[in-house]
């Protein structure tokens, strides 16, 4: 290319404290994912195929058509290069367009693997693996979302046929949402209500083919298409989410899921030995993933506003110099600095989620249940906390960068477009928090993460040592703030439902205070998940320092978000919250001169940012200028329209115009 | 039309208290607001070329065009019908669809009448008036937003033509993101560095011709465009938000915009005996018109979400029958009702900015300018806050109608896309929050909304009187804990602003702090006005006791919010502020019934809120499900791209695919 070299961030670089390279493998969780994450990273930036420059132009059709060429290029790439499934799931990963296969790898195939018998398995997966099927996850409805237990979808069985009858009874029925299903997909798990014998068993999946493999066609009996336009310029328009209702389509028998349960060519329901229980190991597993896509999200927003906001210069000229760089202004870094912490909290509690899932896992197999619910409970809390600040994170930092964030050249409208539906889908946000409630609330021996309540007594009592600033670099002190918190509002909660007669009223009026005390209880999983991070070996020269500065950022920046909750239940006095505002400021001229340093440690390219104003090189204006000559409306000088619509007008001519 | 007539929601609306023609008429301001508001908006809603429902899909271009189309066919309209100038400007709002028109008349206009000598109005106005030329206001540039005296653009006194050369020296100084400049306006005012025999006189208006009114074409040393893709899926992509630069281009010297100083043919700058400050006047008036547009987009999310939730169920199912609404969970309310009460807020609030806005108007004619810095403070800090609300308040009510919030059938997208570049344009709102701030601090005479801080002695040392819940629906207690909160911590700013040597760095320094004081102020006039307002008398039953319920639920949803800042100023104790979240639970029983009937009171058609969900009728899910089918992917059953992309995936053969 014959580009000019610039690196207008030079200077910033030159600042930072720390060793990058270290702190680009304590992100990625290892040198090996490092080494794999940035190798498909460069592929895929380099192939012309995988360009997403003209992605928020494309009416619907075209981007569509767009998405379907990348993903058989991608399809094609894994098989050719002879890709690894973690370098697989990487690449696809990295071409960052929502995309039919994002459910057939996701949702299809796990669910085929998590609720299929042996022989199920044996028959299904191969054909998915090598996509001679491409299936997708039937299970919301129109008028059913997160109520599983509420879809109307039926499978009536028929012993004269040894067959089920998959069945849409009313309008809102309809299967709708699911990704990949509008126009693509030849298979689907569809969920519906398993009836035998008149007898209504709950929920179950059933594999339903729904297109021919000839010639792509519906299948008799099944009406399939897209559901319309969403959110944003390209973003999930790029995916034929779907509706689907079926006329009394039949199944063979062996294609309903029966690893749980079983129906037998006599009708007979069967529940098998393996507990149902078993399936919210797939949730736990899915939302862990949630979990850390939420800090990939939050993490490319921080680096877009960070990168700008030390280009960016906006008053403070004095003597006719430079304006100052916005990223120097306190009120920029109080809004900027904590979103940049919690892409790195969030970073480290998901990599601790993803160690539960495994430590789950080997359990299940042991016939080990007992941490399930705990488990179940604290991935959904924390997809909840995660998801909800990620996407009001990714909205800040746009606004962070001032009216050009609102340019697609900025990448962070898509950002924001494509990133919003994760607290919606994998269950509502509030929703999920109530379930933390409960569980919260169960009385089940306490573990892992609800241990600190089994110091009651100390909790409700305790007062915090804080006297100076200082002090709160502490983590000890931080960690029983957070914790004294928590359990007294869990406490508060506790007394006023007890002043219920009926709890399951109590419940209902209380449940907005509820979900406060279950995200301070998420909040404080978070925080000492961090601290624990950092009582490991961590090498590299100031990487550690610059990471206690981020836990102390995260942490406290919350303490004075929420003051409210940890003066009100006394675990703080209005003197140490002050403190700890006080060190907050500090902190964050520390963190200043690493700015830069501690978001290029996500290794992230220019292609997988997509973004202008986040260029690594910071050459933002030029590039801003460039891009805008791209749009279409420039392709000619007058626009189309204006003898029609505008000189009509101007001169005068408007009555006799036909319109 | 042949449909049924269905009203899903008539049970709702028979749930009322209060008379619902009367609240019309309190939002809408009079019967006269009212009444034409009604008429200009069914005109809108029953004219096909003013239909809505394509926007989302329109490529760039045709979108443009179809934007063009409606802008003439309405100046058509209202010229034909002969509507007044205040109907015109109601039909431009309903169209409700960004473009060049809305600067023409919003800002070029505006900007001649209040920079212009008489003169130049005499010349100018009539050309703009009937559109023989079209304006737009350009003023900020690539690199520079909110700061106007960094401008760069210079406008040169050249006297031996009587001309100025306008210039655009650097890159950075390419005016940007003027809508209607892209491809449409022939004229601009144009904000230049005034620089006279070698010497900058700051930054000045001027009226530039940018193209030939025969053939359209950019004139010599122009060069202009549109700056591309915005937020969204038709939004602000219907406006031509354009770049311009300018190669020494000449223009008269009589079009320097000369009310507040001129240019002599000599070359000699002479101030006129117009203050500066009258440009405040301006900013006021654009100012309190966000205020009213912030109630307005608040209500319209409002409306959605909140029939949306009276038409959506979930969970709750008992002995089978149907589930739960989900406007009846605590949760839900808990989000939605403070929402709701904010939008009326909002209203009562720009009503008393627009009789500020007339009284600063009747005072600057008599030469006094004695309110305007208050007056000026005062708007920044409420566009500010309310701005910043209601775009997360559209957000959330988005949220809040789960996944299908997501479809851009829901108009939530649409909204919330078009709506957040308030919260940047007309200065960026943490700026604005701290011109507020250094208006509080200046010591300048306390009027106003101001006064209270007058009662300084009182406020420093009152204690909240309240001592159970129902002691929050008393107005005064409230006004007295909000002022106190506002107070206290202003004072406590000062006190630490104290403790720097140099106030520019104190003030720098603590800058996050005073952005949360004057938040607290601001918030405060909000509650102060609701408050006034229902002194006032206020007709029709049970019209004010719902605006009590939704008053007390504004402030009290706020202190609970900012539970944090009441505690740490020692305003209220933690068990006052307990209470106040006892009867705000209860209030939100009481508003419940009303719901439904309280967003009716805004009195929007459906094609005005352009959303599926929100829809008066409540007839969600058969209109979903038709909507659906309209997208483009559905016009054929197997997709374009299927034959190249997909069937050779699922036949094995993509190793021979060209792709």
């Amino acid at each position: 290319m014959a580009t000019e070299r610039v690196d207008n961030l030079a200077g910033e670089r030159r600042k930072a404290e720390f060793d990058v390279e270290a702190m680009k493998i304590v992100w990625a969780g290892s040198k090996h994912d490092l080494d794999v994450s940035d190798r498909i990273a460069r592929l895929v930036a380099s192939d012309p195929v995988f360009g997403k420059d003209t992605r928020t132009t494309l009416d619907r059709k075209e981007l569509f058509k767009n998405t379907l060429r990348k993903v058989a290029h991608a399809w094609k790439q894994i098989n050719e290069l002879r890709l690894t499934e973690e370098e697989a799931s990487r690449l696809r990963f990295y071409i960052d367009q929502p995309a039919y296969v994002d459910l057939h790898w996701g949702m299809f195939l796990p669910a085929i693997k998590g609720q299929g018998t042996e022989e199920q398995q044996a028959k299904w997966l191969p054909l998915a693996y090598k996509m001679q099927i491409i299936g997708c996850y039937a299970q919301t409805e129109l008028g059913h979302g997160s109520n599983v237990q509420g879809l109307e979808t039926t499978a009536t069985f028929d012993p004269q046929t040894d067959e089920f009858i998959i069945h849409s009874p009313t309008l809102t029925s309809s299967k709708w949402w699911p990704g990949g299903l509008g126009k693509v997909s030849t298979h689907a798990v569809v969920y519906a209500r398993l009836i035998v014998d008149g007898k209504d068993y709950g929920v179950n999946g059933f594999i339903v083919q729904l297109r021919s493999l000839d010639d792509h066609s519906p299948l008799p009996g099944i009406t399939v298409g897209d559901i319309g336009m969403k959110f944003g310029n390209g973003a999930y328009n790029s995916m034929d989410n779907g509706v689907l209702t079926f006329d009394n389509v039949r199944i063979p028998r062996d294609q309903m899921l029966m690893r749980v349960a079983k129906v037998t060519r006599e009708g007979k329901y069967v529940p098998s030995d393996v507990p149902r229980q078993i399936l919210y190991g797939t949730m736990v597993y899915v939302r862990q993933g949630i979990v850390s896509d939420a800090s990939i999200a939050l993490s490319r927003a921080v680096t877009i506003a960070t990168r700008y906001s030390a280009v960016r210069r906006q008053f403070g000229s004095q003597n006719g110099g430079p304006e100052t760089k916005v990223i120097d202004y306190k009120t920029q870094q109080s809004r900027l600095f904590p979103l940049l912490a919690t892409a790195y909290a969030y970073r480290f509690v998901s990599e601790w989620l993803s160690s539960l899932y495994t430590d789950v896992t080997q359990r299940l197999q042991a016939n080990d249940f007992s941490v399930l619910p705990e488990a179940h409970a604290c991935t959904a809390g924390l997809k909840s906390l995660t998801t909800s600040i990620t996407a009001d994170g990714i909205e800040e930092c746009r606004k962070l960068c001032g009216g050009h964030g609102y340019l697609c050249s900025s990448g962070l409208p898509e950002l924001f477009a494509v990133y919003v539906p994760t607290c919606t889908y994998e269950g509502d946000n509030v929703v999920l928090q109530l379930q933390t409630v409960a569980q919260l609330g169960s009385g089940e021996p306490l573990v892992g993460t609800t241990a600190y309540m089994g110091r009651a007594e100390h909790l409700l009592q305790c007062k915090s040592s804080v006297q100076n600033p200082e002090d709160w670099l502490n983590p000890d002190v931080v960690l029983e703030a957070f914790e004294s918190r928590a359990f007294r509002m869990s406490v508060d909660c506790a007394k006023n439902l007890a002043k219920f007669s009926k709890p399951k009223e109590g419940f209902s009026e209380l449940s907005a205070d509820l979900v406060e005390a279950a995200i301070a209880h998420c909040q404080l999983i978070v925080v000492s998940k961090f601290i624990d991070k950092l009582k490991q070996d961590i090498p590299g020269a100031g990487v550690k320092q610059q990471l206690e500065i981020l836990c102390s950022i995260y942490a406290l920046h919350l303490l004075h978000k929420h003051a409210g909750e940890f003066l009100s239940t006394g675990s703080l006095t209005s003197k140490q919250v002050a403190l700890a505002n006080d060190i907050l400021r500090s902190l964050y001229s520390k963190l200043r001169p690493n700015a830069i340093a501690l978001v290029d440690s996500f290794n992230y390219t220019d292609h997988f940012l997509g973004s202008v104003l986040g260029r690594y090189d910071g050459n933002v204006y030029p590039k801003l200028y460039e891009e805008a000559w791209k749009d279409p409306l420039n392709e000619t000088v007058v626009p189309e329209g204006y003898h029609e619509f505008v000189r009509p007008i101007l001169k005068q001519h408007l009555r006799m115009a036909r319109l």
